[in-house]
């Protein structure tokens, strides 16, 4: 793309690296959820119309766009911007969970919906979050795993199947 | 594979033909859990190591092979050999439901497992089968849906990442 802009297109260059910095300079983190936004409070966090006593943790504003997509979720987001990845020397500190810690705990919100990947990094964020939460007083979720809408036996992986068979629910048709 | 056993390979080709015929005399349906089999009743059913008070029920032996490779079940299964599919005009009665029903109320199952896919036929089936058992004092549960194991949110599509959502649970870490 580089070589492209420099030979065809150096117009489009200069608007790219202008779009960049201008990116940079007012693109922010929001102070409730931590996702991208130009606000101080995103719009997402200001509106009234989203229940404030659910919050769904997420690892990446790309995740909270597909919660939002599912059209299902009233509720407010905490978007980590990583997860717990001790091979790469991230741990708790270093995404922030004190700051999510006093997010959760506003005495609002009460339940916390663990929406991180079921990666073993995702995995291990949920746990270290449900360890921290444990016994604040505010009930902790996690959205299930199973077999996929539409999903055919046939074609599932052995180990989503034990899960799904694991976490089977009373069915009442 | 027609044109080349006859061009190439007649003798393969009357092996492949007596193996069929033979597969067609020797090979039934299991009288418990109407499986393919060559015994009357099939070595899972017969086995004294299964627990007998679990009953799988699924759309096709391969499924069934499905659910063993889990290593996770050691219950019994009941195949239907096919799913109720009105467009098809396949119905309770073509899929044989009322063979289950005396399978299931044999009065040592005490758990019916549906595990029949999650397409709009294995769903119409598993809600089909719940009404049929329902009040009959057996319970009848679900394979779960939701994210598969290692599954990434900006991977799964809106369906299953909603109803994982709807089917979120307790997590104690």
């Amino acid at each position: 793309m580089a070589y492209h802009l420099l030979q065809h297109d150096r117009k489009g260059a200069r608007l790219l690296g202008d779009a960049v910095s201008h990116a940079l300079q007012t693109i922010k983190h929001c102070q409730r959820c931590n996702t991208f936004t130009e606000l101080d409070v995103c719009e997402r966090c200001a509106s009234p119309r989203r229940d404030a006593s659910l919050l769904c943790v997420v690892e990446t504003p790309i995740d909270m766009n597909m919660m939002e997509q599912t059209q299902s979720f009233q509720g407010l987001y905490y978007v980590l911007m990583g997860k717990i990845s001790p091979l790469d020397g991230i741990g708790p500190r270093e995404i922030g969970l004190d700051r999510l810690m006093s997010r959760a705990l506003d005495s609002v919100v009460r339940e916390v919906i663990l929406a991180t990947n079921f990666t073993n990094e995702g995995e291990a964020t949920a746990h270290y979050i449900t360890a921290m939460l444990a016994a604040k007083g505010v009930g902790v979720t996690r959205i299930a795993r199973g077999v996929p809408v539409g999903g055919e036996l046939e074609y599932v992986d052995s180990g989503t199947l034990a899960q799904a068979l694991r976490e089977r629910k009373a069915y009442g048709g």
